[in-house]
């Protein structure tokens, strides 16, 4: 597989009389020459080797050429039957409105992003990156998967940076085009499986506008789409319509501190039909403000991140950004999100975790939801190989849903607790992957939560009641 | 592609008042086996090093193992209204008999080809290559296309070339087996994303059969599926059949002209209904003759390529060589296609092209289809990174459909301009990639245009009329 | 991410006596120093040079990073009146139960896996390595096949080994988990295109479990999916269902001996709906005995490879281990595989093989499948690129089915017979890939049995009869 294209002529140690009687004999006039003129081949071939590596090592290493990134897990999550039991950190009715819960083991799916990037430096110095990501989803357990899988391209775009052209504010920029997840905005409270915001979509932009010191900004265009949702029988013949969603942001930063803002609009929209009336949003505002620290909530050593998100009309949907078209002109949402980590001593990690959100005249005039969850992951490290995981969510709930969707309103709680035993290549802290994991958790609810939605986690199944065990092994990777 | 970042600090040896001291004065018979030992040694692991290189180099730029190629355009295509508007280089009435017009920007669609090839060198010094192509296309703007992507393999194909065991006219020659699209019958114009021709399916053939200095055939046998067409209730019980065309090709080189010819078969492709009637083609013939400048047209630096084409039968479908099998066995068709690209100064460059096609008898006998486009593409290349792009499209095209796909007959202009200021790595050439653009464009058109067919570009939507305006971003890259 | 594994030795400066003489012998203050730092340098930069390339290395070789494999075969398979003809090695109404025939060339379909790899090593010396396979299938010639594709990830696992803290009996064991092949039960009768067995879905294990020199096991749990059975209307109101076969297995080395034993249990699958009653199998018992020769059955150089397997209840699939939902109760099977493969003379191999079953009790309490394959093929090796191949295959089939999914009873026979010239980079065994072939094929069978079912090759197509001549060409690959 392996088969040597020949490099440069080699010239053989033993065709060279080296030395002995040159040393010996000459005194010196032939002798320097030759010996120079030896000493200076090796020196031509160590610059030659030192030139030929230093182009091998950035496409070994993917600074230039292609390189793979991923993210997957796959798992089998059973009840006590044996049989497949749903699961997911959105499997209670807050979760239909983006209240997750803490996700340890217990999701029953196999999801994967294959990240194909290729770099390239131009002679000016300007560098591009192409990325390409392959997306996959099934909570299917077989090996063929044609009829139940998902396979789509989630992100293809261009990045320019290092602008041959570019000076003053715009010297550190960076630009893009094409299909993308925002560079800095899905930053996620991992254990939730939730992005504090997500804005992803098909547009362009610039990163990295530098006004002064620690004070930069992106800007960015992105569309989305709004495909064949019902709209008004008197403006459209064929009842149903699609439009898009075009948001306007600014993302910027102060040191640690992130703001954010976006405006959004989606023509048309405040034609769909939601729940039989035409009060769709066709515009939205949405504005987050967060910290980023670089310690223990200033405890200890670790990280923390928090985030106060508010939006209306379009831009009630809080995480992701413009994503949802159902949302109601007079939506109002507000959200908290705030999480941390570090070590409580040599072996033992925890990550704590707060997600809750209050949201109004969401899809309906007059409606409610309100959810908070808390949630906490905790790590013994044991060898370098094993760790107990723990985790622990509660959630609460308060959603006056006025009939939207079919759904029921509901007011209890939901908690779970996983044990966890996992291995990994090497232990140490909570963003070492991969992990191959087993699992057991112990889940109980509200029973009024099941009457939520005919068809969803806790509603849907005879087998799946509160005092719910569940079990299982699953993966994770990414790199 | 492949530029270097430098390695450690180099010393170069003329600064090493080298050893003529050492070599005078010592007498050293000890010494100089020591100084040999270590020489070897230094020698040995130079020649090692070298060798090691040697072989890793060859993984490095892709002549051996994985490498990764692209083709891939994402973009969003708006109106006025800040919707999404048709768009593509087939939007006209001509454009679904391949009357291309000039796409700049103008496209809606995120559209991407992931190449993977692995190149093995055996130890008899024959290499093959196989080659995998991902293919996506969809008109969606969201991150999760599962609904609406296309994913689909274009390519998977074997070819090997420097045959150990190869001589006399097929000393140069390669031999593939496989899916693919044609190495050699795919040059395109780019402007008009239009291929010249365009040959692909699954067969055998053999490149590069030398007959003399400059002489040289590639004969090919592909196939292609006709599936799941009418054909009459008389013949066939169930009223649908499918069936394969054959394709046999011989692609002819003399120094800059090529001359192809191509017959082909599809059994029973003369039962299948068009128009009510079974008068479809069984057979068909393709031929091309064409020229490849290397100059603008002999008046400046540059490039040009001419081709005209003509077909009969089901070879009537001038660029995609055997893909149509609704043509009428007396279908003729005769297509022009000419481009060249030339600099007009330091900084601006210019690329006319024109494309046109008459045909007879195409689908229904008695029908008629002609169409001439002159499009043309100025940049002005004015930063290391950005230049200004323009491009003029005029179309005209009088078509009498016979009523075929329930199409009207139409005879007008359509026009199209569109200025789109240009990011790119580094200027210089059509054929640079990435890009990032943004553009407007204004369209013009007959209305009569409109009445052609119900659900095509112009014909459907009540807010695309004449006098147009659309604008937009896209990246486009290939490597 | 990039951790380097050692080069090879490196002999540090200090330990060299490096120009002793000289030092002593020279007055030269001056040069000596000049001397030492000067060859101290060299030393230096090859140090460096070996230390960087021994982190480039291993990204080359794909030991660590990313890394591509392959398996793909794509064919023209044409009757003699040029259109597509069914065929692969299951076309008999024995290949409905596992029954294969010969495949050489007769395969009407695009078939790849593409295999993304990522190695990741440990400071511990903890290795890592993630998996992904994306595969399609189509019969379609065409290089668009968005709807008639089926690309879908078939394995997307984590397998960790050399586990720092892994000692005594699993000191070289491998951990797992995800959804993948097995790694040890995949392992086929290469020619009739039949794994021997065949392990896979979703789940986790440990690999190479050492008791003694020579005795080694692995275990596994692996779940798959049952999905969308009809299931018996009293217990269930949408008269739909869907479970989980959990298997669980045993796979044990003593030597060349292999001793699978699997058990498996499908939860509610007794109330799967087959042929009218509820007698489905909720359990099962799957168990191999194989032998893996490392010579021709001991008479000459090559290797050899036999098995029986038995199952009962939803182990009655032999091959695919629990895949299979309908499997009666009572179902009993028991299959026999044997292969080699050797050469003849210098130029001349053979690779001799046999698959046979015995069924009862199947899907339908009293059904009796019984089948048995001779296949052989044969190749004579001509030039460094090309070789002849031929194959023949016979099987003999009685089944009765009592009209299991509409399939009437047959008794009878099939036998083909293939030649095929074949180009390859360089001959040599039977293991060697890519080829690229061209084939004719004559087939002949019994009448009877056309009429198993009507949607079988051999029963739908009127062109398709016995005595058929079918012809074409395919490349194959693996990497």
């Amino acid at each position: 597989m392996f088969h040597a294209t020949k490099g440069p002529v080699r010239v053989r140690f033993a065709d060279q009389p080296l030395s002995v009687a040159t040393a010996v004999l000459s005194l010196a006039l032939a002798a320097t020459p030759v010996h120079a003129q030896e000493q200076q081949s090796v020196e031509e071939r160590l610059e030659a080797l030192e030139n030929r590596l230093a182009d091998v090592e950035p496409r070994a290493t993917g600074d230039e050429g292609f390189s793979f990134n991923t993210y997957a897990r796959s798992g089998l999550l059973l009840n006590g039957d044996l049989q497949s039991a749903p699961g997911g950190p959105y499997l209670t009715p807050a979760g239909s409105v983006g209240g997750a819960v803490g996700r340890l083991g217990n999701e029953p799916d196999t999801y994967l992003e294959a990240i194909l990037n290729y770099r390239q430096v131009a002679e000016n110095g300007t560098k591009s990156h192409y990325r390409l990501m392959i997306a996959d989803s099934t909570t299917s357990s077989n090996d063929w998967t044609a009829g139940d899988g998902a396979l789509n391209v989630r992100q293809a775009y261009v990045q320019f940076s290092d602008l041959a052209s570019f000076t003053g504010i715009f010297a550190d920029a960076s630009i893009w085009a094409g299909k993308r997840f925002d560079r800095d905005l899905d930053f996620d409270i991992h254990w939730l499986d939730s992005d504090i915001v997500f804005l992803g979509g098909l547009g362009a932009g610039i990163y990295d506008v530098r006004f002064a010191d620690g004070v930069t900004s992106n800007f960015s265009l992105y569309g989305r789409s709004f495909s064949e949702f019902p709209a008004d029988p008197e403006s459209f013949s064929d009842e149903e319509h699609s439009t898009d969603n075009l948001i306007l942001t600014a993302n910027n930063y102060f040191g640690n501190v992130e703001w954010l803002i976006s405006g959004m609009k989606a023509q048309e929209n405040d034609l769909r039909v939601v729940g039989g009336v035409t009060e769709a949003a066709e515009t939205g505002v949405h504005t987050m403000l967060a910290y980023h620290g670089d310690s223990f909530f200033g405890l200890s050593d670790g990280n923390f991140k928090a985030a106060v998100i508010h939006g209306q009309g379009l831009g009630a949907e809080t995480k992701n950004i413009g994503a949802d078209g159902d949302l109601h002109e007079d939506a109002v949402s507000t959200r908290l999100a705030v999480y941390g980590t570090t070590y409580l001593s040599e072996t033992w990690r925890v990550a704590p975790a707060i997600l809750a959100e209050t949201s109004k005249d969401r899809y309906i005039k007059g409606d409610e939801y309100q959810w908070l969850t808390f949630n906490a992951r905790l790590a013994q490290e044991l060898t370098a190989n094993f760790e107990m995981q723990y985790e622990a969510s509660w959630q609460t709930m308060d959603l006056t849903t006025l009939g939207y969707q079919g759904r029921n309103d509901v007011d209890g709680y939901y908690s779970r607790f996983t044990v966890a035993p996992t291995f990994k290549p090497q232990v140490g802290g909570f963003w070492n992957r991969p992990e191959i994991r087993v699992f057991a958790s112990y889940s109980t609810w509200d029973d009024e939560l099941e009457g939520y939605a005919a068809g969803d986690a806790l509603g849907a199944d005879r087998d799946f009641e509160s005092s719910q065990w569940t079990f299982g092994t699953q993966m994770e990777v990414w790199f």
